[in-house]
């Protein structure tokens, strides 16, 4: 059961436009955990030709996405926030989501966004609030 | 010679391709201030057919990136913090930025996200860490 | 029937034993808004003489407490956020918490913290999950 | 030499009033991580009695200081955020802080706070600006 779950959530976010228009990748879901990733392309660059804030926050947000909505229930984000450490313009950037805490009603997840050597870019935490079953 | 100023900063905002290829323009700009807005298409939308979070924040960031850098001095947003209250499937949404504290080297700054009739979507605070002139 | 749960929730501030401890008063409440202030003495400093981050959070914290109540249902916060601006050794602190958005189970509070000259010393933000009636 | 910083720093800590007045007291620091650990008792409470947001964001942050300042430059807090799980009464509570990124002029670091059975109380994350060498 837990497996048609999980099948059901992949289908709801291959559905996501907003990563797939921007090229973001689910990789893997697990209970409590995800990951996903972004080959950087010029799509992606700021005015200054470093990956734009927004761009990396999306990647981190469909892990967490992904992660949170992991346990069968609806997660519907109601707070984010992310901390940029390092400006990149190329290469492949990943983002792995694990659980901080689930509650009956919010449920909190990290997010650290890698870069190919495993350097960190950026730490995004986010907040979901947890309604019925999908 | 402020004017000139902001004719750079309009030049390396109409740069950001990110921003340009997710639709988000830049309505205005002034000291420590600046709004954008961006019409929802279905490419906004995440799998369940709200806009996705990334998008709000995209939009929220580019305001915030225009007010922050509008001082003359390139600053480089290093935290950001998005609250999300409502979800919307289209219409226009604009980002209005404010600043909240501009010190020597960090500067604070919250942005409304607003939908057609003013009602509040997402707030967004970010703090950008600044450099030397542009 | 306001009034007299305004009276009920300045009790249950009243209450409020760390507030007490370190001398954070209440100075008003509203419907969605309130502040609360601390005069600054040697017990609020850190190891480097300045005030310590936690009792200008705690200071913030309060206001915000006393605002998300302010609609008779009990509000737990469940995040907050604060940022930091000027280090300040001495005199009276106001916290200043307005509502930035109420919902059905979230309401999201900022509160801005001054001093003496109305200069802002930090910036906090707060959400809250909204149970029943007190 | 570093051994001398760590004592200069444990120094540093000791002379924080607010968290000896708060019962707050480290339990370890190295190179970029610390503990710090505080027993719950009526003063802590808020009007709910339960343990006041702003004295579980006092130990977080306390252990943040310790650890963010152990590079042997002095660490400024600028920003941060905490996200609340359990609300508790009474027992020991051990703030864990660990660092997530230190660069040139930021460093971030989490912490997290847990009761005696290791259970997550709260989660914080803060990010400090680095000055020169204590």
């Amino acid at each position: 059961m837990m497996e048609s779950r999980i099948k059901k959530l992949e289908q709801i976010l291959k559905n996501d436009r907003f990563a797939n228009y921007n090229e973001i990748r689910l990789v893997s879901i697990g209970k409590g955990e995800a990951s996903a990733e972004m080959t950087v392309t010029e799509n992606h660059l700021n005015g200054v030709d470093i990956i734009q804030g927004g761009a990396l926050f999306t990647l981190a947000d469909f892990a967490f996405a992904a992660a949170s909505n992991s346990h069968g229930r609806i997660a519907v984000a109601s707070h984010a926030s992310i901390s940029f450490f390092k400006g990149v313009s190329s290469g492949v950037l990943t983002a792995v989501a694990r659980e901080i805490n689930s509650g009956k009603t919010l449920g909190t997840y990290a997010v650290d966004i890698l870069d190919e050597t495993g350097s960190k870019i950026a730490y995004f935490t986010g907040t979901a609030f947890l309604k019925g079953e999908y």
